[in-house]
């Protein structure tokens, strides 16, 4: 089996269109016949097709909201069990947190008004944003990722093209909407606690002072759009921030630690919301925790 | 004295003028009457001018390397002695680890293509990206700052409007260029060491496994240029990145810590560039550690 080519397959550009899923697989834009996600849980995915599978797709060009594989019925192809984080789903979280890049194929079957009428049409490379789970229209959980485009500059780039596929370090701009964040209430929050981790009670020296990062519990911006307000943030140590987001830990409502010792360390003045912990748990944390 | 504004003045759009420096100082847009930078080291960096007084400084419109404050002589305005990372160099510093926009000012003694003929002109937000020491023209060393514009699309904006200043959190986009790293690089360098730190051999846990952080030591991308090779890259989880990045560290020849205890856990078959570890003292790492 050929490596698997994370990136732009040399000679297919963007908008290349293909007759059927036959045509995909022999140019190598996506290689399985049937599967929608193409990857392993130990490297990651390096394509996706949209086909209309899933009820709770949402396409908006730039930014698809995907969602992963499993629970559905072979027969009714409806939502019948909880999607798990594992094999491709796991795949595409790894896209996530290595920064690795998908291919994104639309076909003609998707429902969006950005799918081919006919065929299958390579829409260029995508990177996983971020990733969470939620009852999905059926009831049932789905795991969700939110995949943002990757826009390269052909004009300008400054490559050096020794090998061609993403092993190479490359100049890209993209245009990114992201949300600015209330500066003031996050170092409230951490002078609140003098930079020291609500978890550890880490300090982060630099060479400009002590450094802690404000953490939305339900995050900012799309889709969660978790308020900006001090109930809703913690102040962690980038090592518990990370591990917070990507649901290495929780937090019970009594404010002990779900998936690691202890309570979270948090002043009297300092009231978090319990539908914020609630939302997280429920989003980001696996069942089994 | 009136609150430190922290974004645009009400009022004062991009691109409106003064004819001198009294004028920007009664409007709030720059309030010191001499200083190039306006602000605390408790609280960051409101606004700097860009009035050619540093034969450092580099304008290239929507990134600007900045000179920092502080070592020139007063009679012959020569740079006599080093500069530090204290008070307004501090300021500024704070801007990029808590995402404080700065307002910038060109003046028509400003040396570059992007200044007014005359007076001053407020050119909007930017944000610090990045800040490093170098040796300037001079021989001496001077804190250099990576301001990088902050593009807001006051078209689409979805902004809850209480508060006027950086205070609310709004949606904006920003047109990055960014190095696309060599993730294949990245992932070896982290599964030779298992996702371990190399200083405090933590492992991260989240929710689809192992995380750790590929550090370059000598950075990608303007101006530092460094190669995005083995040899340049360390496996160390968040905290030591950040410390790392930010100077709160560095590494001897020996592969002892500078700042922290102990030593880099480094395998056998993992050698580092001492140039690397070089570059990254000299630029980062504060002079008295």
């Amino acid at each position: 089996m050929a490596e698997r080519i994370f990136g732009d397959i040399p000679g297919i550009p963007e908008g290349s269109e293909f007759e059927n899923r036959f045509f995909l697989s022999q140019y190598g834009v996506h290689r399985p016949l049937q599967a929608g996600i193409s990857g392993s849980q130990a490297e990651g995915a390096d394509s996706i097709v949209l086909s209309g599978g899933y009820e709770d797709d949402e396409d908006l060009g730039d930014i698809i909201i995907y969602t992963g594989h499993g629970g559905r019925s072979l027969e009714s192809g409806l939502q019948v069990a909880d999607q798990q984080l594992v094999k491709q789903n796991l795949a595409l979280a790894l896209n996530c947190q290595r920064g690795l890049p998908v291919r994104v194929v639309r076909g003609y079957n998707h429902k969006s008004s950005f799918s081919p009428t006919q065929g299958y049409r390579y829409d260029g490379l995508f990177r996983v944003d971020s990733y969470w789970r939620e009852k999905g229209k059926s009831g049932f959980y789905v795991w969700r990722f939110r995949l943002i485009k990757i826009e390269t500059i052909t004009a300008l780039s400054v490559v050096h093209d020794d090998q061609p596929e993403y092993g190479t370090s490359k100049r890209i701009t993209s245009t990114i909407q992201r949300v600015l964040r209330n500066t003031k209430l996050a170092t409230y929050v951490k002078e609140l606690y003098e930079y020291q981790c609500q978890v550890c009670q880490t300090q982060v020296m630099t060479n400009s002072g002590l450094y802690a990062e404000a953490a939305h519990i339900q995050p900012l911006g799309r889709p969660h759009d978790g308020p900006d307000v001090i109930a809703n943030i913690l102040c962690l140590c980038p090592n518990h921030h990370v591990m917070f987001d990507f649901g290495g830990f929780g937090i019970a409502d009594n404010l002990s630690l779900i998936g690691l010792e202890g309570m979270l360390f948090a002043k009297p003045n300092h009231r978090l919301a319990r539908q914020y912990l609630q939302y997280h748990r429920e989003h980001f944390l696996l069942n089994n925790w």
